[in-house]
């Protein structure tokens, strides 16, 4: 049988550690891996805080930012002030039962804080809040331990409150297990298979497997992996571990190391693989089960060494880097490619409103709250058209995930480039090592006008067109290798449209033996195979709470009309069904799109007798995962595999994963499979599920970085008899002329503003050197006046 | 058995009159009926030519627009000259055995001319041409006649020529049926179903029929439709004709007629309607069969009339125009709506170079020809990228058709709405009535900048992110009630996007009994149900025209590995498979998005042994028909039944369809089932034919018009291993940042241009005084001085 070293690790490498949330191949290029420390290094030096950047294109026209507005309520979303967390940090460390070491100090047998943020209130309580003048919901903290000192680690998640509004309160303030969120019910607990990782694994196991083979590393590559700084291999392995027979057994890879700035390391796979099992936590109890090279399993060191001694064994090339990995500029120049490109000004400044300290935001007749949380990133809340709530909550649910929040490289936004130059930019802040860390201008919100109008029409005496302007809220998010962009965009058709895309290093397979699963895109290189598969929550809430999912069909008919003169005539019509209960809710979109999707309230009719609703639309990329009921994964992403996924709402079903799940990927935190338990789904609180990705086979188009505009995918969500009309109709930013005889005889510019000005253009690039990174701030001691400059991978 | 009324009109209507390939409902109201009619009346005057209008932004960066460009070789598809296009008129007048009368002196009994224009010659005589220093190929004129001077009229298709270059030579130019490019061999003949469709079939039937229950209309709507001028209803039908059983049968239905300028009719349908039996030309012997109203089918008028008049008749109302119908601005102010949106700039001008006598564009690697005709609009030619021929010919086969060119309409470009305010604009024209009609700024020429860069990736010590700037050709086609936009679009990563957008009027239904076929969308208006698919002919020709297609299947799979402890995983891997013959290349898109299509040489193996090619993606809107073996259509759009299709290219089989092949759905003069003969498909010269299209089931929000952003559709077509790498990296638009501790070290700009500059933003609605509409010049008598505006729909 044909053997794919891709399969071994592209298909181990669907989520990053931490969490399986994250939909990339694994990022393991050294640096990063570093990131999963719990030892905050301040290696580059510390910077205090000064002015952020202005928007590169100046107008006289105007100068105007954002209008400044405020929220109608708090944003109970919005996550805990510095005084908060550094409060709750403060009273953790006084709590004697939880044994904690700072960060900082803490070794592998050591208890630790890895997360403190604000606990989402359940909605039950915010609707109570926000609809039906009920008391702001009390505040609590969402906090995870690290509990290392122990024969059997584990993390464990808790909640620590009430908060007031200056902190914990001392005799109220309690801890309990949390819980409730989650369908294992294990007093929050669930294992660590990764206590050890940082540092007894590689000293105490991989470096001592590596040199008992140096000298063919050095015969094969010129190199070792050692631990040495001066090591120019590195050795990584597959996350999740496998955990079957109750054993945890690792892959691990040799890689070549970058030899330069740029993170070309998961272009550089070496082709040979060893397995452990690493069960338990004494070094000592592992065992080397074998290598793995060129398609061929050998059992122990002593048989793959004395083949590799064998004469004609076939020693295979190694993956070079060289400009053909390297993002920069090369080749020649293009005809004209010097001049600038053509950029979107905004001549009258910012169109929308921002309550910048409550993270509220109005654009035309859209509202609503931004929510950031480390595990999951961006989300919108409360999201309202026309002054009525359509969706409670939107935001990612599995991708990023742990790693989201713990890479602080999303910061790294370019004017202009991530976003257009006018953009308005916001902060996001999140908890790591006793330190909240925040992201300068990590999100952006603009207008942009499409380069085709929202609506035309033309007759021999007129032409009607209205221009297409929307706005958009962003996000990047480095993982590893990968950068993921998410927009949310408002149209003035009343749509929502959500866009994830993605660039930067694919995760490479060697290309020995790998043709079933890539294409060969390199010297010794394939472009492995793999699915990116990202899930989004849409919490509906259309005209109240009670919705239903109306499913309709268009299908093929051969029929007998009154007026058909007794024939069959073979044509079309509607099949209109609703989705009944949690036995019939996760769907697939139909072949030739031939299925709408719709949230719709039974109790608003419109006016003309039609249930009044929001259609879910794929744009592209609206896909599942491949792989069924895949060994990797378990019990650890069953919402991978539909499109749309219907649940009623419950407050114990908040999210669709844990950022742990991929510890006990048999009995998972969270396992989606749980939540479809029979539930009736007519007129009642329904949460859909959602997911984007693609189907990745990288050819040499993808070298050195996949691009942006081939790696997208995308969902709308679109009024459905919702209105009377199309709300389009509202804007000023529409024309009508009238004409006839080669002459114009009217132009209707309906109210729209008419003057010229001037704006002055300068190119981005000469604001990129205002570029700051992250904000840090310490809680634990608490130092705020003390604030500092921090973007290395190590916080 | 519930009846419907909508899909007595709306499945009728998916082919716009004189053409199958319309995809839109069919535009029947007066204004746009009338330009099916041969006789060209300039109710709307003349004026001189003058200088057409300039782009609305000023730079003071550069006022340059696009370089000027020598095409390398003559534009074989660039149409007829002027000259050329009179001598062929006046040449055909003077062959005795046509019989042919000046348009507007033709009656329905007089044969007429329809088109002249340039026939596009061969590929395998292009090639020769262009490949190989061959002659350029001799010119012809494809002319089609409508011969009407007989009891049964038929339409047909000559051959001029040759043609020199000063015209027609006599004793040299021949005329020849046209016959080689259709699958029926008739001498290049159809029958013509429509020659008294504009007179005798209103004047002796249709407003006869109408008369005979004036009381009717009178009590119901309070108005008739007698063909006078203050009539406030009027009268059309189906199209395609019914055509079994040897008989001709039509139905039509009664509308209100629009009450101001706005294009609303289909808006307002009145629930009533008629079968006749209209077989052959003589009134006398056309038969009424029927009434329909409300479910009801009478036979007979008195049987209507008598139901008509029982106490108990249910009599529905109309739909009447109001503002919800309008496209004009309604309804409150929005926020800031008043402040112009962002608009796109140009600051160094355009970046592209254009011969605007031969029709050649060249943008970055890109160039391509551009040709246009009647029948299916803009078509791009030898599309080359960095010079090798991609494409030899992209372009619309089915949709438009014949309306596209007879339809004046599309003209309309409104600047700064339709493209942006700094394109550059083409003129197209087209032949009818022994006139050269010139559709000035008919297209669009720009460079556009996405909201998102094209690259990006950043690591904890740099971020590289790279302008998304593409380049777009489009034109806007008005068929009736419907505007159709098409983009093609070029990327720096070497893609190729095709897509269309619909906007404008629906076709709607009257609302009786019609919920099984679409949503009720006002007072009494079913929003109906249809399909919009438009076909696309792909001619591939990757490195030489000897190409196949690939099939990649990601399939999930469980597999025992070599290191797998002899357990089998659940994972998945590549299938990969070719389409071999023409007995298997009707595909359709897989479920999942798991399969990909590719066009790519065996003969062009890339350094790493991968096949060259490119990929064909959609990316969204790539469906085909609902209906089955639908009985309008029969045998005249069966193309429209498949995602992709691939043939053996052949200069016999240039085109998907025949713009009269409504005329005899059974026996059509071009049946697309015909190309499908199972001839081989490997390494042989391939073409693709692509559906793309809309299942519209309209709502509410398609009142007063549909918008571009929902009804969208397209096409990708992406280099496979075709280089390299990725090819953008060429561009100077990327920047790389290095930072550290909130400092910037470096910013790389790669030589782009630095200087700021000034740009003078005008809103672009004050040029739009300057739309002059069509320029026309007349064949015949030839007038080349005297050219005059003339816009109205009657050409």
């Amino acid at each position: 049988m044909r053997v794919s070293s891709s399969l071994l690790l592209a298909a181990s490498f669907f989520y990053a550690h931490g969490a399986l949330s994250a939909p990339s191949p694994d990022p393991k290029a050294a640096w990063v891996r570093q990131g999963r420390a719990r030892k905050a290094a301040s290696k580059n030096g510390r910077r205090w805080l000064n002015e952020t950047s202005t928007p590169s294109i100046v107008t006289s026209c105007s100068e105007s930012n954002y209008t400044k507005a405020s929220a109608p309520k708090v944003n109970v979303w919005g996550g805990l002030t510095d005084i908060e967390a550094a409060s709750v940090t403060q009273w953790l460390f006084a709590q004697p039962e939880l044994n904690l070491t700072v960060s900082d100090d803490a070794g592998e047998w050591d208890n630790s804080v890895l997360l403190v943020e604000l606990m989402h209130p359940n909605k039950t309580d915010v609707l109570s809040y926000l609809d039906n003048a009920g008391p702001a919901p009390p505040r609590y903290a969402h906090v995870v331990l690290d509990h290392r000192a122990a024969v059997d680690p584990y993390y464990q998640d808790i909640l620590v409150g009430p908060i007031e509004p200056f902190g914990v309160k001392n005799g109220t303030t309690r801890w309990v297990p949390l819980e409730y969120p989650y369908t294992r019910k294990s007093d929050g607990r669930v294992r660590n298979l990764d206590a050890d990782a940082d540092d007894t694994l590689y000293s105490q196991w991989i470096y001592k497997i590596s040199a008992t083979i140096s000298d063919i590393t050095l015969d094969l590559w010129g190199g070792v992996a050692l631990g040495r700084d001066n090591d120019t291999l590195d050795i990584w392995g597959i996350d999740p571990l496998w955990q079957d027979d109750g054993r945890v057994v690792r892959w691990d890879a040799f890689w070549s190391n970058a030899v330069d700035n740029f993170d070309t390391q998961t272009l550089l796979p070496l082709g040979l693989y060893f397995r452990s099992d690493v069960t338990g936590r004494d070094p000592s109890q592992w065992k080397l089960e074998g290598w793995y090279y060129n398609g061929i399993f050998y059992e122990t060191t002593s048989a793959f060494r004395n083949a590799y001694y064998t004469p004609g064994f076939a020693k295979l090339g190694a993956n070079v880097e060289g400009d053909w990995a390297r993002t920069d500029q090369n080749g020649p120049t293009l005809p004209l490619d010097t001049s600038h490109p053509p950029a979107s000004v905004a001549p009258s400044g910012s169109r929308f409103a921002v309550d910048a300290e409550s993270k509220w935001v109005e654009w035309m007749d859209f509202s609503f709250y931004i929510g950031y949380q480390r595990d999951t990133g961006l989300s919108l809340w409360d999201i309202r058209y026309k002054g009525q709530r359509v969706l409670y909550e939107l935001g990612l649910q599995e991708a990023l995930a742990h790693y989201a929040g713990q890479d602080p490289l999303q910061s790294g936004t370019a004017y202009g480039y991530d976003c257009p130059a006018y953009a308005t930019y916001l902060n996001t802040s999140f908890y790591v090592s006793e330190t909240t860390h925040t992201h300068l201008n990590s999100l952006c919100l603009f207008e942009f006008t499409a380069d085709y109008p929202l609506q035309r029409h033309s007759t021999s005496d007129y032409v009607s067109a209205t221009k297409n302007t929307y706005f958009t809220i962003r996000s990047v998010s480095t993982v590893g290798n990968y950068d993921y962009m998410f927009s949310y965009s408002f149209y003035m058709d009343g749509s929502i449209n959500v866009e994830v895309r993605a660039s930067g290093y694919i995760q490479s397979a060697y290309y020995a033996n790998n043709d079933e699963y890539g294409y060969k895109i390199h010297d010794n290189l394939s472009g492995s195979m793999h699915d990116h598969i990202l899930n989004f929550k849409a919490d509906f809430d259309i005209l109240g709470t009670n919705n239903t999912i109306a499913v309709v069909n268009q299908v093929p008919v051969s029929t007998v009309y009154p007026w058909s003169n007794g024939k069959a005539r073979n044509t079309m019509k509607l099949e209109k069904s609703y989705v009944e209960s949690e036995d019939q809710s996760r769907l697939f979109w139909g072949a030739n799109s031939a299925t709408q999707y719709s949230v719709i309230n039974k109790d608003a009719v419109n006016k003309y007798g039609e249930y009044r609703g929001y259609r879910i639309s794929p744009s592209l990329g609206a896909i599942h995962l491949t792989v069924e009921d895949s060994s990797n994964l378990a019990n650890a992403a069953r919402w991978a595999n539909h499109d749309v996924q219907v649940t009623k709402q419950h407050d114990t079903e908040p999210r669709a994963a844990h950022a742990y799940n991929n510890q006990d990927v048999h009995n998972p935190p969270v396992n989606f499979d749980a939540f479809f338990n029979s539930e009736n789904l007519t007129q009642t609180d329904l949460v859909l599920w959602l997911n984007l990705g693609m189907h990745h086979i990288p050819h040499t188009g993808d070298l050195p970085n996949t691009v942006f505009s081939t790696a997208h995918a995308g969902l709308s969500f679109s009024p459905l008899n919702y209105l009377e009309g199309d709300p389009s109709r509202q804007t000023v930013n529409q024309v009508r002329i009238e004409y006839g005889g080669g002459n114009v005889s009217a132009v209707e510019t309906f109210g729209q503003e008419q003057g010229s000005c001037a704006v002055e253009y300068t190119p981005v690039e000469v604001d990129l050197w205002n570029y700051k990174g992250d904000v840090v701030v310490r809680k634990f001691p608490f130092d705020p006046n003390n604030p500092f400059y921090e973007t290395d991978s190590i916080v």
